[in-house]
């Protein structure tokens, strides 16, 4: 049933479009993080890959799409090689990076709750693999870097919450049986839209209650 | 056989009840960190959900039990709304925390163990996945949170000795056909008892022979 | 086919031998971070068995053969041992190490490359996965550690380009029907002899382009 509402070469040049987007992002921390040429590549395939890779790993579909379609594969290679031979160009266009950043934010949340869902897994467990395979790759980039998950962190934008709203409007089209092309479409665009006002108006989740007091402390502390 | 004994509502209750205090060492450390309320949630779920993940993984239970059980899925987010709201109180019962998390610690290793005998793996499979289920999510929150693991740290009281004593408690019973909810029981109490004589009583286990000399430069330059 | 080249005796002995020595690196990195014995002993096992797990779980060879083979389970515990008790000795023979690091490099890129085709992936993804089979573990080592894997990093000597060279050389030897017992261990030569020159001689990867003026900075920043 879904599987003819996303026609596969549709849903492919969405997909090869978010890799592409995050493995800039992998890409470009690579750079920051003063990685080789081989290290570049591989932050953008983790960065790229890592979320669908995990969604697949946990539904049982193996070998991973990552690993059975060679465009998934090359894509972050292309985008790796354009940030090492142009990324002081790439960084000053960092505001569109942000920009693809959210959209292919929007689209694997979006794609993973469907693939999630085909694969006979509940509509909570959907929306769960959804956010996963949105943020999962930022989340595996940070940690081979070496550093605290920006998902996690409060001094950041909020990242999980646009893939949540995504995923569950998914999950909602599907309760209804409303899901197509166009509604999809439009739950990644919604996720899409308030990732860019999250980043254009700081908005932050809170921390827990009575933390402000001893916020600063700790930020000294880290 | 092994499922006559452990009847599913007393083994999920087992479960829910280990997932429950596991969650709660998540969004402690969460907080600690100044993650934010997303952050905490996903410190949580990780932290509660982690070792059965990869035991699930690894004996091929896809999906694995986290995705499809409704219950193992909220259980984390009511113990991150608990320490979002009610941190400064949980911090101060730390104490107790630390009473439950050795409780799921022996809850863990028992039942990860005969969950991976099950499925047919050797005994020294199924222990090794034991003590993975009882300490691969404590092993993920730390990794996430950008810490050493406790469970590798030379100065923190042992916890993955009890987790093995639990797991072959089992592996024995099994072996000498002995293995019923009683004496299952009394693994974990086993592992939960040894587990908190480690903590009164600072239990640490030794480094590499040595090293004393070397240590204090060590610990200066970390 | 591939299976009759390679006897299940010959493929497990060399396997055994680059658990060994992978093992090791393990447990010396554990040492220097100050783990207690069962920290040693977890990372002597990730170090060993990680790359051959990520690989088992990708291509669906679940359970994986290290929670099949008692061999593979006990070898590291082998290793871990020795190094506790002699790792001074161990320590001064480092040179040795990295000699027989960068044999565990030789065997594990074609053995996880054959693995990887025998299960029907194609020769791209073969290749890919016979590298995260050899440099697998050596990641999840660091990462446990909490250090930036030296993988990725541009002031180590380069680790992917020799067991890259060696997958590829095994996937074109499959294309060209040319796989024997004889030309994998050629091509396990190769890319061993390749990693002793980069250490020998220092061979590094570029990084990015332009980075050298500023290069400084984020080494102090770092």
């Amino acid at each position: 049933m879904l599987t003819d509402l996303f026609t596969p070469s549709v849903l492919r040049s969405l997909d090869l479009a978010g890799i592409f987007v995050f493995a800039i992002s992998g890409a470009l921390l690579a750079v920051r993080k003063n990685f080789d040429v081989f290290g570049i590549a591989v932050l953008a395939e983790v960065t790229a890959l890592g979320g669908g890779l995990i969604r697949d790993l946990i539904i049982g579909a193996v070998p991973p799409a990552a690993f059975t379609d060679f465009g998934y594969f090359v894509t972050p290679l292309i985008a790796a090689s354009l940030v090492f031979f142009l990324h002081p160009e790439v960084e000053r266009i960092n505001g569109a990076v942000g920009v693809f950043d959210a959209a292919g934010l929007g689209l694997f949340c979006v794609a993973g709750t469907t693939k999630a869902y085909e694969y006979g897994l509940s509509l909570t467990a959907s929306v769960t693999l959804g956010v996963a395979t949105a943020a999962g790759g930022g989340v595996l980039r940070d940690v081979l870097a070496n550093e605290v998950p920006s998902l996690l962190r409060w001094d950041r934008e909020i990242y999980a919450v646009p893939a949540l709203v995504g995923s569950s409007v998914v999950a909602l089209l599907v309760h209804f049986d409303a899901l197509s092309g166009g509604t999809s479409a439009l739950a990644a665009l919604l996720a899409f839209a308030l990732r860019l006002c999250a980043m254009r108006f700081g908005w932050r989740a809170p921390r827990a209650w009575n933390r402000r007091s001893t916020a600063r402390e700790e930020t000294e502390g880290a």
